[in-house]
């Protein structure tokens, strides 16, 4: 399998994997989910080759997770801002920083803490069902669908 | 900021991407989750190449995702397991597969559906908060502490 193929394969995470599976453009998410919307301000803080970063910045406003969108007219000057599509995106950058908090804070601790504004508590992200509620984890999930039955025989975990 | 440089910045994204930020290992992750352990098993189900393939699971095992478990003596034969570590990713890789089923399933529809065996029922994932258990989204979570301090000035979504 090449890189090219895998917006095409059949498989949810090869697809996503196509738009986001990058590390650069998963810390411009990162940024704009810091509300950093100018190409200026992501360059400044994320030290990235302007080539590199005008790339995944154009990659990200066609798959459509970003809007580029005009904020001054004289003279022009565009912005990032994440669609619905994209904000869809913060379940993903909330588990990979909590993973890493759990295993990689060290004695300083998380570097960032996250309060749910609805709460009022720092938490860390908890992954549930949609249809219990309860928390799901890979050992109480079983596969089926047109995917499984081609590709491990409908084995699950 | 060069890639060698993710695993030491004070931000528990770049750490988790150091580790997992590249899309063959997330797709060595997607097929260790499915429960493939052996390496020619990774290798037909993938199509990497050898040496790609030693390189990331080499990686993996050094970063404690997976463990490499002698399951034959004559021949040697080893076989790669998710630890707990590994295990505990299955949030990040369910929250990027629902979002290509989210926005990539197109008119076929998921190629794989998730059923929980807790529940018996066909779910999504959903992201809820460890405190309340409402869910997160980026709009209902403020940041704080000594990297937001630093780097956005205490700004939130």
């Amino acid at each position: 399998m090449r890189w090219n193929d895998l917006a095409a394969e059949d498989c949810s995470l090869a697809r996503s994997l196509a738009v986001i599976g990058d590390r650069w453009t998963l810390l411009v998410l990162r940024e704009a989910f810091l509300r950093v919307r100018r190409f200026e301000d992501f360059q400044d803080r994320l030290g990235i080759a302007r080539r590199v970063l005008t790339e995944r910045l154009a990659g990200l406003v066609a798959d459509g997770v970003l809007d580029k969108v005009v904020y001054q007219q004289r003279p022009l000057r565009h912005e990032y801002r994440l669609t619905e599509k994209g904000l869809a995106l913060y379940p993903v950058i909330l588990s990979l920083v909590h993973w890493g908090d759990r295993y990689y804070a060290g004695e300083a601790g998380p570097p960032v803490l996250y309060r749910h504004k609805t709460c009022g508590h720092d938490f860390h992200s908890v992954l549930t069902c949609s249809e219990c509620g309860e928390p799901v984890d890979a050992r109480n999930v079983a596969l089926h669908g047109r995917g499984v039955d081609r590709r491990v025989g409908g084995e699950s975990r």
